[in-house]
């Protein structure tokens, strides 16, 4: 009898895990499942549909069930789990277009049941053109109305806010986004923080407005008209047309309570560098598994896009009898703001001290490309390094320039723990269409250095 | 009394010396000489300057003697070294203007003389037209003969050839590039020549030649005409209007050979991890030094442009009474043709062979974002791995897309000897305008690791 294995999820890690456990073996059966109605898709691209970058949400598909079908993969969409019964084997299913619940025996099981919005207890949030986005239903919901108004609010101010602001603002809406927090993208140290908040503000000026320390206390509006304006802690009344909630996600694990699986950090699924879950012929992938941050050497939660595929890939090799050690993460993270690129690798500055690191941090400013070359851009690059072993802990990036090229040469150093004075003389290739003769990368980890040795 | 450092040679290496030295120490009196009547430029951006996307050659100077002056660094242009004497501590200077020749004392001696062109012994190869690319003055000689010319010939199929090609077809002449050994960029990997070859050669149809396995025997011309035509062993005879000869450099180093002063690989100059050389209280840097290869371990000479800076600071901090150690390059280079980057990193395929290693290797071509973004490149990439150790040994990556935030990932674990499998996990940021969901260069590491454990 052929080995049946069922995925639960159809995000990224899901479907990543069925494409690759295919390849890796025909002789499974393998059965996905997801309460969608739709699978494989890229959610990070939604915020590019949003400001119509991308026209069609069709784009952001990226394999459809008839494809998964001719590799003898079966897709079940809008099926719900509801309950897992590791001791005997099977997953508690509910149809949601007949809400008929039946039994699906497992010999592998994978959850890959992603993360889902973290919705505020505040008073009438349940008014419509008050928004998440997660699902491409999201981003076709807020697009048909972003298309007939002129203000948004925009609650929490994490990568998500940024980037819907980006197609409000692309849409000429006034938006105002609203962050409890002394900082937007609190990952950041407060200076960097500060920085991206200004280029915000000053590349169009009168049409964002960033309010810190504020707290949405309610909604008011009307069940026909929907969400009219939203209320402030310090009484402030901001008229809009449509809010978007980016106040964070959580791993979408509910059902999974009484299990017995076990969960960890912020009720993320715990599971093993191989990808298994604590319990016999389980595993998990994706955003509602936990991380292991290889900097701090704790456990930790970071749902991304990229973990996901890793994860999922991972996992599948496993399944099929391979051996694939997931190891853990770093906290990258990169989005834009237009022209501008904000990205945080490792920990902060301000990380590094609660940890108990003795960091040190060098902060840059210089042109991307040899000074004489035409479309010159900037990146100011923070880096971090602790003092005891010489090593690096974090670098943030942000400018107009190629920041990516240089927080991605930081990112295999702090995996392997390059001391400084091996880093500050690193061989990167030279052309002047291409970077200064000492890369901007370089000066950072030079002038940390000089200040440790100094 | 203060110290006398004296540095000879005005490209990178030394100025970088100079300016780092005043910034750690304003005590020491620095003198540099220089045989050109310029220093402190970029050479490497002469190919732009030839193509006119830098206008003026003065926008390639990084800095002026006056700007030295102001530092306290007291420049002296056209003033030849002809020989060193470090027994009695003093350089023979020739005054290149008067041709008078006088003795200057040193207490630290820095040399910085760079590498100059190898003439190929070629019959009326003095003729006029034909030149080499090295100096501001050989850009403008070029430039001033490509606006009245319609035909070119290269000689030698190098980075300097490829560049100055784009300069040409940008400039509308039909160019012939003429190659003695069976590939162009003979550091890649026959494959990946091929690949650039073709590419080249497809860009602009009938309007680029490459000719390989072709020896150039002898030029014809006139003394008042200059060259006429390019003939080859095989017998062909190219018309041109002229010719650049890219046919390598060689470490400028004739003056040193009565000194004393130990040469390595070429006649470069042996340097330790200081920048030391043999002989007490002479260093040296930049293009006239030999190289430490960190991949294999042996001596080699790479002379680039982003070393002589690192080396020129270096040095400078241990002549202030520092310490800085600079242990080597991974044969990092760079170049474009147009919107194509062409690069190579540590060692390629063939070279891994005849080191002993035991190398494997991958090649993917992926889109450098996610697929339904706009403004999409093509990368591909050729990694290189060992198979006993898993390191990473080179990679060469060629394309329209983000070439070098994918070559520079490698770098740093090529350096610290890396492993593929914690390698193809690396945690890469991810966000669509900037990368698929798993790097180009995560495929790559995947696919070998897969390979070697199969």
């Amino acid at each position: 009898m052929a080995e049946q294995v069922v995925i639960i999820g159809g995000g990224a890690a899901g479907p990543k895990t069925a494409a690759k456990l295919r390849r890796e073996r025909s002789d499974i059966k393998i059965d996905l499942y997801t309460q969608e109605d739709i699978i494989s898709y890229s959610a990070c691209g939604l915020p590019y549909f949003l400001e119509n970058t991308i026209q069609n949400y069709e784009t952001l598909i990226i394999r459809t069930p008839e494809d998964f079908q001719k590799q003898n993969i079966d897709i079940h969409l809008k099926q719900r789990c509801i309950d897992v019964d590791t001791d005997n084997q099977y997953v508690l299913m509910e149809d949601l277009t007949t809400n008929t619940k039946y039994k699906k025996p497992y010999n592998i099981l994978v959850i890959a049941t992603g993360a889902k919005p973290v919705i505020p207890n505040i008073p009438n949030i349940n008014l419509k053109n008050i928004f998440t986005l997660r699902t491409i239903q999201d981003g076709i919901n807020i697009k048909e109305k972003m298309l007939q108004s002129k203000k948004a609010v925009l609650l929490g101010g994490g990568y998500i806010s940024i980037e819907v602001m980006e197609a409000f603002v692309q849409n000429n809406l006034q938006v105002t986004l609203i962050e409890k927090e002394p900082q937007i993208l609190k990952m950041f140290d407060e200076d960097f923080s500060q920085r991206i908040t200004d280029y915000i503000i000053g590349r169009n000026p009168g049409q964002v407005n960033i309010l810190l320390n504020e707290e949405v206390v309610a909604f008011s509006g009307n069940t026909e008209g929907g969400v009219k304006s939203v209320i402030t802690n310090t009484g402030k009344e901001i008229e809009t047309d449509l809010v978007v909630l980016g106040t964070g996600v959580r791993p979408n694990t509910d059902f999974l309570i009484n299990s017995g699986i076990k969960l960890s950090i912020k009720n993320s699924i715990k599971v093993d560098k191989t990808l298994k879950t604590s319990k016999n012929g389980v595993y998990a992938a994706g955003d509602c598994t936990d991380n292991f941050n290889l900097i701090t050497n704790r456990y930790t939660w970071v749902p991304m896009g990229s973990t996901a595929n890793k994860e999922g890939r991972c996992a599948a090799i496993n399944i099929a009898g391979g051996n694939c050690l997931f190891d853990g993460i770093l906290n990258s993270t990169i989005t834009k703001y237009f022209e501008f690129t904000i990205s945080i690798i490792g920990i902060s500055y301000k990380e590094a001290l609660e940890y108990g690191f003795q960091p040190e941090f060098a902060i840059v400013t210089k042109k991307d490309k040899a000074g004489y070359m035409p479309n010159i851009g900037t990146v100011t690059l923070k880096l971090i390094a602790d003092k005891n072993t010489h090593t690096i802990l974090g670098i943030q990036g942000i400018g107009d320039g190629e920041v990516n090229q240089r927080i991605n040469t930081v990112i295999p150093a702090i995996l392997s723990k390059t001391k400084l004075e091996s880093f500050m003389h690193l061989d990167l290739p030279y052309s002047p269409p291409y970077s200064p003769a000492i890369d901007p990368v370089l000066n950072a980890a030079q002038i940390i250095y000089q200040k440790i040795n100094s």
